[in-house]
């Protein structure tokens, strides 16, 4: 595969960078795929073998392609971004890029730390939704530093916060979630408010995995009040 | 390994079950390993080699215990039960249960379609929730039907429904979630009222994974209002 690429899997994923305006490098299916009406590409024919070893996945289904990653541009009307600090499991960051699809999020970054936005197992859990939100690796502390400058509230997901239930969100909000294991690093603590999920039981769960909180927050900041 | 029994490994997951006092039946752990204080038993040490041929995990940690799957007592003063209906995914079981723990909903119900909960990938993905959240296989039509007897309100999550930021749960709601492909079956949906998440990006992701969901709804229902 050439550098400067990606793969992505399966009719559904396929086509939605398809639908995208994604460019094919390469692109592979077996007999009974049928791809969509209209395209001026159509797959290379394989049989379910050759498309069993080059899939990554457990069970290959119908189709495979080898899309160019895209040379992505910074928003610079954005009311809700949501940035990533240290997420390191490729299920974790592909299900959040999925919930920031569902909640319409303007924007997503990721510290240079996370794992690798393109990497199949990501693009594979985001169902596709790569294809809409379109991640930027940044420098997370200055962008912080600049979203406050423009009057910009900075919130970080952590153990000891303001209760998620009391917390009011402006118009202008940056949502910071950490790493799975350690939560986000010192230099955001110090920049953002810090919001917490209340526990309900006590005596229960010590955490929770970091996309079910970003979806639990995410839901209450996008809420209609 | 006995019938009735089931295998739990990382310190913190065996020793959640152990601190719920659940029986152990075989326990083996490396030289490493540090037994919590206090117990009447202690592990058979094995070397690493051994630990890793036992284990299910792709980096087993510390040790790895049997225990006997206990007798679960239905609940009778529930306010709020969540069931699964044909979840088939034992990441996705595991992690509804691990939100049940934090949102200390009082008892959780399975459909007889649903993957086993004492199947070992559900068990690590509960990171030990389920010692203290026990999960009863159940007939949900039946338990529907009873539960609406007694006056309870019944939700089940799908496509097309009332807006979750516009329902209000009573003190005593029962919220069914359904299968990851095809949704609640149709015997529940004919007793239960719909919910639906609203997307917020109509053009954006046309699913949420159904532990997402469960978050975002348990999330909503259970928020001081």
């Amino acid at each position: 595969m050439r550098e400067g690429c990606f793969i992505a899997e399966t009719p559904k994923v396929v086509e939605e960078f398809l639908r995208s305006g994604y460019i094919i490098d390469q692109w592979i299916a077996t007999e009974e795929y049928q791809a969509p009406a209209g395209l001026s590409i159509s797959p290379t024919r394989v049989s379910s073998q050759e498309l069993k070893s080059a899939s990554r996945l457990q069970s290959p289904n119908g189709t495979l392609a080898v899309f160019q990653i895209p040379k992505i541009e910074e928003s610079n009307n954005a009311d809700f971004i949501l940035a990533l600090d240290g997420v390191r499991d490729p299920g974790n960051m592909g299900t959040i890029i999925r919930l920031a699809d569902w909640f319409a999020i303007d924007a997503i970054y990721l510290s240079e730390d996370c794992v690798e936005v393109w990497n199949p197992k990501v693009v594979q859990s985001t169902m596709g939704s790569l294809a809409r939100v379109q991640p930027v690796v940044s420098d997370l502390v200055k962008l912080a530093e600049s979203w406050k400058g423009q009057g910009g509230q900075v919130w970080v997901a952590d153990m000891e916060g303001s209760s998620l239930y009391e917390s009011s969100f402006d118009s202008k909000t940056m949502l910071v979630m950490g790493n799975e294991a350690n939560g986000p690093s010192q230099a955001i603590k110090e920049l953002a408010q810090a919001l917490t999920i209340p526990r309900f039981n006590s005596d229960g769960a010590e955490s929770l995995n970091v996309a079910m909180a970003t979806a639990i927050i995410l839901s209450q900041a996008k809420r209609p009040s």
